[in-house]
């Protein structure tokens, strides 16, 4: 792991060289004020996206990092790997995102303020989307590898999506999910392991992990309006992306619970469905978030993700693995792939729908923003251009995921062996309890450290 | 569970037919700020409701949820339940406060904001509360039925209490607390299981069990001040509702570990107690938590609900399993019904006190809305109202809970046998861990399923 | 724990006697409002400060609390005396710090609003990471008995820090962390036990009780940038400390990474290391957070904070505790000892080298308070101060602890022996699962209860 310290020392030199406190956070910030006619403090872009930006961070190192830990010995890589590729990441992010977008004309440096903290935590985002698709395959190292490449690529299309084709996605349906998705799925499909399936006996659950898990769960679930919503327009824009999540979010829940149950045998609920499908909503919700897409229309793009992501799960993955040779520990591609793509679809309709009767003159700008270079654009060429933006977030993800698969089979990294794989033994210090007091769970680890003998 | 899937079929329907977003969510608000003459987007409502919606909205989910987590094997339906019910609830909660409260003249039409799922999540509250009566004891079914009814209840109660008695009850204590307490113990009476006790061994928690029961308690403890203070008038009565619950349940921790101790056979604390006595003093001091209570009366409020509370969970709750056949899993008698009935008359009495000079004159007519129909209402006047509204609220509980636990009784919703209460065998898929690494794991769960094919 | 009983009913008193609302929290804000010519309700401090206070609550409760939670059988003291003792030290820090800072002089009376919980919770965090150093070992009327003098201690030396001195402290590195930690290991150092490392087997953590204390590690982390930031200056202070924080904390993450796997046999990764050493760059950033400490400055502080509380859990606190005779449960001193030392010198450094240059005339006396008795100061001079500031933070920690260390050994307080330190079955009632269904469990127990038998 001394890439870590490798990485981190080349942190401080970039950001020594490139880094600095846009207007709202410098010093300077009185002398702003009466320059550009600021009256209140409260004006500060702070108080206006700090909360949203909190329940963001919550779902970034909380949300992700528990919803993984619901295998039965892989809880504190789930968690710990978790938290180090975010705290990496967004480190990462905030160059790579500053050099596309926010570079101060005047002094070639980037100006950074809490939008750009929002930004980062949403790039990490798509970073442990993938990594939910190799999820204890993979080592610590090539993580760190994958995080690297990963969030210059995201840089990238987020780039090409939002500021060359200039398309709409307040909550990143397609260049967070999608992308991070196909992304975590390409490189899973080249690290394929052919006899995982016979040597693991560790890759499932324990029911306490599973009640971890739905910490997870449920802290995704409830911030995802603010997930939605943390980067939009203020006003109403903002107000509109957190009530149609919150509503898409709801029908899913539903939904998932009837698929689990209707189509399992014995017509049991399955926790797997429960901790994964029930956010579908908030991911196929999040590109159209702040357009008028209607109460009853959240709730119809809840009702059908939270349906497809739960028959994915009982029909699609297994398939995936047989057939297609992807190995999808999470299955992110029913959370986050399918579910992505459909909330671009949503996205290009609902925009190329849009009415000057529904919007206002003035909404109709403001949401789509038809400024500047874009003011010709009306609502039909913006629905061509968002569809074409989803287009480039799948490609994107997967021709990246493809290539930084490939550099992360190189036999570099120490990957474990197939016995290892959901194994936290191989990376971490896990309690023996030789000395405890419980004979059983001393009896159990001994037999656990014979296993390891034979193997 | 196709029930899920049709009742969300409904609100899709519902939805479209009446609900809409209001003008502080609409895309015409640039419209309505010049119409209006509203300066800044800071005074959209979000600004003001989101943060505390938010916490409200993880006391629905990951408070109650993982609160009820505390039994040995019935974690998966503590917190998947409550989820389903809770995402159920909100939209029919939605609807039905919509008709009785938000309905826009000009077009008929529900208008909604961040308000609206302020009142959503409390409604929901309600149905929680009463879940925890019969928690472990009815089928997901009957849950969905009973909530379906209740918020249909909840709303008419609400309209009563709120608008036409025009009583004031900022954090729900009679409105919520005391009637979703007096519902759910009235419909646990009318199921009343005789032969429960001895047959099942599985009403009782594990360690870890315990543990995440607390983070329950913690979450709802703590955002507990933004539960009173959510839907209160901006400026001092939201920043009063605050702190007078932010101390009042200061004071209930330590006169319930001081019971818990005192009470107890050995000295020793009881974790049943400090997981839910110690949130008693937020339920009391919601109908007043806007009111001039001063920092010492909430101290009192919190002083005795703690001891009451726990109390009741010594002597109360045996009691009232062997004589009044009423079993209460939670003991949601003890941490909702005693406090909420307490907070209403700590209601009326400080209603009836309050004084011009206390107040201020334009204080007295914010805090109790002494305005429109209600100018020529006097504090004492209100008191009396308060004290009915309270009367109103478990009245409609009781009553409410009698219908619809006769309804629940029907044969029709596959409740479970009473060997299989408190079991999430019987709707969960619960991980069988057979090819475990662990073999006293596997032993465990060999001995399970043969017990269970014994019986 | 009648103890309880006594102090919370004095409270009540005293809170009658010394504690009102302030203007903004009266209900003759109306009136305020006119006299102060406050345009709109936002203006209330509410508004700007009540979303970092709840931040910092969840830190303090479910962070502290959680974090704690990792010993494998004192899960329920860590979290339930976190609890007490945190309810308790808010209601005597609001007292404590109402009397040095928040007399109204026109009547004498404390006026509190939220700024004053903040500031309440921040005292008890000292109280809590005093809580670290004795996990385990001391009874909870020791706990109560220490809170009580800590915070009395804690309400002098702020008001000498930030009052007399006027340094800056904005996330309390001095005030709080060094303070806190100093206090603790002298308690700590007094109450040393010989013989503890030999008869205790239960000081050690399973699976599962890291997991649960990373949930408090994470809500720590994340909401880190609150808590140095809440009480800071409005506008450009408030988000500079909260970005600063932010950048620190993700150094610390990977430089933690590093040394745990790097300077550990096998070179496997600690849990307590990544439970606590990714936190010290919080604690360390917390005095500069307000300053113009610069992006990459903080990432210099987060990394080298990493990097010596990782190295200090691998070697200082065993060798503290074999020839210093310091007994440190949760290693505080690594965590809060020297990264509060770090801060302190950080700060000193920080504000020595202030210039108008960086920071804008205004920007300097705004964010150094160079206003009324201290308008001449200089940085130059104000850099002395911080570094006797964290001196005194420092000595009365120690001297301090010594002291309460002495009262706490009066044979008075029912504390543990030695063989009943960190088992939670002296002060708690622990399900015994005798009727579990589980036999393996039951045979656990069993045990468990024969090896009492025989001590």
């Amino acid at each position: 792991m001394a890439v870590c310290f490798v990485w981190q020392t080349a942190m401080v030199i970039l950001f020594g060289a490139f880094v600095r406190y846009n207007k709202e956070v410098d010093a300077h910030w009185p002398e702003t004020k009466i320059h550009e006619n600021i009256t209140s403090d409260i004006e500060n872009d702070f108080y206006f996206r700090y909360p949203s930006f909190q329940d963001v961070h919550v779902m970034i190192f909380v949300g992700f990092g528990f919803l993984m830990t619901f295998m039965k010995r892989y809880s504190f890589g789930a968690v710990g790997f978790n938290f180090l590729i975010a705290a990496f990441g967004i480190q990462w992010a905030l160059l790579m995102q500053g050099w596309f977008h926010h570079i101060d004309s005047t002094d070639g440096m980037i100006k950074i303020g809490v939008e750009n903290l929002i930004n980062a935590d949403f790039c990490v985002a798509s970073c442990l989307i993938a990594f939910g698709a190799v999820l204890g395959k993979v080592s610590p190292v090539q993580l760190m590898v994958m995080t690297l490449f990963e969030v210059t690529l995201f840089a990238v299309e987020e780039y090409i999506i939002l500021n060359l084709i200039h398309a709409n996605d307040a909550g990143g349906s397609m260049v967070i999910h999608a992308f991070g998705a196909y992304f975590g799925l390409a490189v899973s499909w080249v690290l394929y392991r052919p006899n995982l399936k016979e040597s693991s006996q560790l890759n499932g659950s324990v029911y306490h992990s599973d009640v971890f898990a739905m910490i997870g769960t449920l802290f995704l679930w409830m911030f995802w309006p603010s997930f939605n919503s943390a980067i939009c327009k203020h006003g109403d824009g903002q107000h509109r992306a957190a009530i149609n999540t919150y509503l898409s979010l709801a029908a899913t829940v539903l939904t998932t619970f009837a698929i689990s149950s209707l189509f399992q045998k014995h017509g049991k609920l399955d926790m797997v469905h429960i901790q994964n499908s029930t956010l579908a909503g908030g991911v196929a919700v999040g590109t159209a978030a702040e357009f008028m897409l209607m109460p009853y229309g959240s709730l119809i793009v809840g009702f059908f993700c939270g349906l497809i992501s739960t028959l994915g799960y009982i029909y699609l993955t297994p398939f995936m693995e047989r057939k297609l040779k992807i190995q999808d520990t999470c299955g992110i591609h029913n959370l986050h792939g399918m579910p992505g793509v459909i909330g671009g679809i949503v996205g290009a309709i609902s925009a190329a729908g849009a009415t000057e009767s529904v919007y206002g003159q003035q909404g109709l700008i403001n949401t789509f923003v038809f400024k500047d270079d874009f003011k010709h654009r009306t609502p039909a060429v913006q629905g061509g251009y968002q569809a074409a933006a989803m287009c480039i977030a799948v490609s994107f993800g997967i021709g990246g995921g493809i290539l930084v698969g490939l550099i992360l089979r190189m036999p570099l990294w120490g990957d474990p062996t197939d016995d290892n794989c959901f194994d936290d033994e191989v990376y971490w210090e896990v309690p023996e309890e030789e000395d405890s007091a419980d004979p059983v769970l001393q009896y159990n680890n001994h037999t656990v450290v014979n296993k390891h003998a034979e193997v």
